[in-house]
């Protein structure tokens, strides 16, 4: 039996990966005071038709939906924001003293989409959402908060890139604009785009088939068509990211998936060989008025999700060595039947102490034993014998050094936790 | 909008207290030696039918079950243990050195339950599988670590429940005699049980409805049916916990509502008056066939798994205050536009040297801004105003202390690390 197509096990030896990477995640929205939000793996559809998108590849083809055995239709969440929302909303958190409300997730997301190289049907994302605030200073912390997570795991090779895609008054100019450029072309286009330049034409410039078309190159751009309030903002926005030193770039064809976005729009490109390509590893952007669409008070918002798979695959990328510990604390060696017993008790006694420690449950001879704490990679090995136990005793080695020494057996958990302090608690 | 029936948000304030739990939890997996494994939200739907057994309630009347775009029978996970073994079979981890297997996970599980206190649809399970060994010393360190995950956290009022259900042939002896004790009550037996009494008697022992029929009090108990080798397994385990210095009680009755169980099964009750009742936190158990029964080799199993919810609802019965940081490094006031635009860098600047800061971001005047200090618990706050501005200096206020001075601008950061130093790193 196998796991379903396009998800995957996290095994032993990878999770550790996970666990750090999480770790240093949450290490990065503590110091940018975000505080974690957990939300239902499934919710009802409606909620992502309307906090999504109905005109999105998300929703009309890509949501794992079903009915529960109450007959009510509900979906698997295919990505994070919708369901923040509609938490910050239902949970009136709108209403709580210290606004912008500041929040971060992690958790998997599902789309039901062709399993490729980078794209699962289950996969993880991290995302944050500032919701209350329309200050640019908001806009910067995210992006700073954004690439500063690669930062600090230790990518180099990274670039943001950055748009505005302006309030609604600039968001209609272009868009009139774009279906009076694009409309001569109409038959050359795609069906997907023909759709599109009726229902979201800015989603045109977004096409993978008809990205080589003549009419792209000379598209009407956003930037151009920005109201003075919506440069203004954007002026702010790059006013910030220059005064804290980050590096970004523009480009104005810059337009992101969903349907919701207004002002800024980011993502995080990587441009390490390893990839081959130049890769997005995430994206984000303002969505002031979706709170609304989910039934919510008028209410600013931004954010934006990467997914852990894809960092991790940066990292591969660029070489990146993770800090992880890989070798045990002890491994306690038994040799004959009671020394086997007070294995069992001694074993349980060092845990309690807080002490990392294997033992054999597999009735291996010495041999095999010391092969195990070999193998494990062992920093001490603590020895039990007919020897040592008449003299109430334990022999223990410290296998960087091969010191080895005789211990009463009641000392042994004092030495073995002042020589690994300085490791975990 | 609301979140689905059954499901719960985790927001701040709370999901401080989930991050401690599980980051305890795994600290005990580490010292324990288990590693995590994460496992797909949906399998197969099969998986579960052959995993967790057709005839108990979770596969006939609980689970979330749908086909997916391609016409897949898929069903959310309702439990841990049947995903982590068909992925210790797929993925041959029997194949590696280290053997026994030992894996953790924590993660959200589904069952289509009638939401009641303590019982929701979707919630969080912690469990443990040790794959490979038969050794009576596995089930110590199982229920070792079950029981020593809950103190560690600071419960206090444990109960270890424990049993033996013995191997295939003390079980088929013990399933007789129920047959024999219960056949002539047959008729005066809820329906379930009737039903029961042919598919798997023992169940017939966990009826909720028939709990004070007569014919219970005196069925016959697994205990006296055991064989020499489960009698003398069961010995050998009890060994184990006494030098161990571990506390149980033997419950005859105690059987588990799956079906693969055998030789071990134990439950952790939690005595705490808030409660009411005495409540089940936990159980686990040997299940030696269920790896084969999932397409494996012929491989011995123990497990347990707890929820998290009830977790936090015991400690919060036994009123055990969690060691939660609620307080904030630093918080950067900023008087006038020019310190504003200075704070955002500053802000950036102390974030990326792993200080915790918050700023305003709606405009608040300077009392205000001092009020969100306030409210925030900082430990610190830093003055950007005109005069510091002139100087290239700021002020800075211990919150604790009171104290108060100023300080250049470069100098804060190293001052902020140093007296913040002994935190979080």
């Amino acid at each position: 039996m196998r796991a379903p197509r396009g998800t995957q096990d996290i095994l032993p030896g990878t999770s550790e990966k996970w666990q750090y990477v999480e770790q240093q995640l949450t290490e990065i929205c503590r110091r940018y005071n975000y505080k974690e939000i957990r939300t239902p793996i499934f919710e009802h559809t409606e909620l992502f038709q309307r906090g999504v998108g109905d005109s999105t590849d998300i929703v009309q083809k890509e949501m794992y939906t079903f009915e529960d055995r109450g007959g009510r239709s509900v979906t698997l969440r295919p990505e994070g924001t919708a369901s923040t929302v509609r938490s910050f909303v239902q949970n009136k958190l709108f209403g709580l003293p210290n606004q912008p409300t500041k929040l971060f997730y992690i958790g998997p997301m599902f789309r039901y989409e062709r399993p490729q190289q980078g794209r699962l049907r289950q996969f993880v994302q991290f995302g944050i959402e500032a919701l209350g605030s329309n200050d640019p200073a908001v806009d910067a912390e995210v992006m700073a908060l954004a690439i500063n997570s690669y930062q600090e795991l230790g990518l180099r090779s990274l670039s943001l890139v950055l748009n505005s895609l302006g309030d609604q008054e600039s968001r209609e100019a272009h868009k009139n604009a774009l279906v009076k450029h694009f409309s001569p072309h109409r038959e050359e286009l795609c069906s997907d785009c023909q759709v599109r330049l009726d229902q979201n034409p800015l989603r045109v410039l977004d096409c993978k088939k008809d990205k080589d078309h003549p009419s792209m190159e000379t598209a009407p751009a956003i930037l151009d068509y920005l109201n003075e309030k919506s440069q203004s903002y954007f002026e702010k926005v790059k006013g910030h990211l220059d005064r804290m030193g980050i590096d970004y770039v523009i480009d104005a064809n810059l337009v992101r998936g969903l349907d919701y976005y207004n002002h800024t729009a980011f993502e995080i490109m990587s441009k390490a060989e390893g990839f081959g390509a130049i890769t997005t590893l995430s994206g984000g952007g303002r969505y002031n008025g979706l709170v609304e669409d989910v039934g919510g008070p008028e209410t600013s918002g931004i954010g934006f999700a990467m997914s852990i798979e894809r960092l991790l695959m940066a990292l591969e990328a660029e070489g990146v060595e993770l800090p992880l510990e890989s070798a045990l604390d002890c491994y306690v060696v038994a040799l004959g039947d009671k020394a086997e017993d007070e294995s069992v008790r001694l074993t349980y006694q060092l845990r309690k102490a807080g002490v990392q420690v294997e033992k054999d449950y597999l009735q291996r001879k010495p041999k095999g034993q010391f092969k195990s704490a070999d193998r494990m990679n062992a920093k001490y090995v603590v020895v039990l014998g007919d020897r040592e136990m008449e003299n109430n005793a334990v022999s223990i080695k410290d296998m960087t050094t091969g010191d080895q020494k005789e211990l009463p057996l009641e000392e042994v958990i004092n030495y073995l936790q002042e020589r690994l302090a300085g490791g975990k608690q």
